[in-house]
């Protein structure tokens, strides 16, 4: 059974470096804010894996789409829809902040970018957040306006991205600290750059917002890289998940709150700040949850996740995998996986039931923190 | 360069139907809605375009989500959301609405479900409608319950699907009048049945709400067919262009409004219906679309479309080609195309400019009416 291609559509947005991609040894696609978003390229996942820990990689996140808020309610909005006290943020840093609805179900954890109180990014995960906020501004009555602007974003990740975006733009750019961003000038463009991205191996994400600009700097790094050993790349499964980065969709979605997937430092319950889920939130923290999620090692070393597992202890149902992947780090499968009260607790052993090679097989495991490095 | 495959995840939901189409020849995958939809199978495009048009196919459509919006505010909160006057609107019945935000702009074009004043479906289209609905409900303080059932649609598509239906469900199925829905029942089963459909060859939606009796059902309907010739399909880009059945993303989007789409006939601007948009619609109807949805006929005989593409007459860009292909039935390429002032006209002459077979080549073609046939 061969595996299914991706029937591309207009519908299924490629990016400005689509088909720069597809010739650099592209070999699968995921979809992502209605979008393409590269899934693996010609080297193996460990291969690549060992790449982006030690060199310098170049990605195509496009997919990772910018919602812009602007105007006179803009701040009032963007506190309405997170539990993170926006109210000390300051000019040119980023927040990664839980998007939540009144029920307190996470919509999104996008990365929210503050250019000044009345102009705001929020650069989103996989769900379509501008018709939240929009569904929001029309029914409250705010002055804002909303849309998704023409941006495509190129991430620079691996501990060599500091040598290569330091060759192209200037030493200056050592100085952006993390999780803050400016504009950099290269060949008499600005660009937009953050210290960020979707690896803990370090690196930048550059907010191109003009095409020809942005296909010139993509080839430059590619042509200056060459002594930092660049590669294409595109977020990593074992990388992330060692990391412990949440995927929305995949680790954690509307049927989760903010208190069940560790984001405790992200709510700010005791503020004055007016949001969506606030009493819900503060019950919930009075009552305690009832699920989290929690990291887990399965003493197997292969699988392939295409949806969630159960997870088993004594014959109940104790939690469900939702992301795995074997690691060449712990030489074992490590995952996510959303784990019932009373189980959460690190090193709670449970069983899972996979299906290896046509056998169905028992196998054992255990929960841990995340994250795993 | 080989077709990038799909890279399944949790987060690209596979549907319960997934394993079965994945061993009856499945080719390619689309993604919509956050869920795996097959867009081809091992026959040939031209192949299944004519099986379609004189047997029977069964799709796999789980990825046709559907909304339930229920609870004393959801006539108001649907009626809100769709230009399209829902007060005399029955219950059993199916509408197609297009919902518009405030600025008119299309944000999805569902088909609703009318249980009772107090509970709808809205079988959406590709885009994350509920969050919109959320939006509106939670900032207008509407009392109502906005979730995704667990509902896997089956479409049994064809002119034998008639036949096919009526031997696993009785000849009562065939009562069933077009747009409407019921339930009937099967091994002790009900299942939620409309007579609709994307494809212009009649037949019938299944509102798979039990997973195991959907699957059950799934491999009857194979069996059943066997006289009938039936295949696995999925919705065709043949047989949906030459029908003028619109793709939302494809063919429109939140850049459109519904008076660019020829959805006049969905809106009611005179009724004392309040829903968004509708001051900037009359407007708009008053002082004319500067753009408009229409047909295109290609001289030539293949194409592969993966974004839109620029027409010209001229010199000038005086359209946009947005979905494209051979249809068999014309001996060209056909495609709907948003076409600008003042070139929006019957048998209007364009140029395209095509890659084939890596030359560079200008292309002669029209503008036609919707739809083809």
């Amino acid at each position: 059974m061969a595996i299914p291609t991706v029937a591309k559509s207009r519908r299924l947005r490629s990016t400005i470096y689509s088909s720069r991609i597809e010739k650099q040894g592209l070999k699968s696609y995921t979809v992502y804010n209605h979008m393409l978003l590269p899934a693996s390229f010609s080297d193996t996942l460990e291969d690549s894996y060992f790449h982006l820990k030690e060199h310098v990689q170049i990605w195509d996140v496009a997919a990772e789409r910018q919602i812009q808020i602007s105007g006179k309610d803009s701040s009032k909005l963007v506190q309405l829809m997170t539990p993170r006290d926006m109210s000390k943020t300051l000019n040119g840093k980023c927040y990664y902040s839980p998007i939540i609805d009144s029920d307190a179900g996470i919509i999104n954890d996008p990365i929210i970018l503050k250019f000044n109180d009345d102009k705001w990014w929020v650069s989103i995960a996989d769900s379509d957040l501008s018709l939240f906020a929009k569904g929001l501004a029309i029914g409250k009555d705010y002055e804002v306006d909303i849309f998704e602007p023409n941006v495509n974003i190129i991430a620079v990740q691996g501990p060599k991205s500091f040598k290569l975006m330091e060759k192209i733009f200037g030493s200056k750019i050592l100085d952006l600290k993390f999780y803050n961003f400016d504009y950099f000038e290269f060949n008499d463009n600005n660009y937009l750059i953050a210290r960020s991205g979707w690896s803990k191996q370090g690196g930048f994400e550059i907010y191109v917002e003009n095409d020809e600009a942005g296909l010139k700097l993509y080839d430059e790094l590619f042509e200056q890289g060459t002594q930092f050993n660049v590669k294409p790349g595109c977020p990593h499964l074992i990388e992330r998940i060692e990391s412990g980065l949440l995927s929305y969709g995949n680790d954690i979605d509307i049927n989760d709150n903010p208190l069940e997937c560790g984001f405790e430092r992200f709510i700010n319950l005791e503020s004055s700040a007016t949001f969506l889920g606030k009493d819900k939130l503060i019950k919930i923290k009075k009552d305690g949850i009832s699920k989290k999620l929690m990291g887990v090692i399965i003493d197997i070393n292969e699988i392939e996740m295409t949806g969630s597992l159960n997870l088993f202890f004594e014959n109940n149902i104790i939690g469900e995998l939702r992301s795995a992947v074997y690691s060449p780090t712990f030489k074992k499968v490590i995952g996510m996986a959303m784990i019932k009260k009373p189980y959460f607790n690190k090193d709670q052993k449970f069983e899972i039931n996979l299906i290896d090679k046509s056998n169905q097989n028992i196998h054992t495991g255990k929960v841990c923190e995340l994250p795993f490095v």
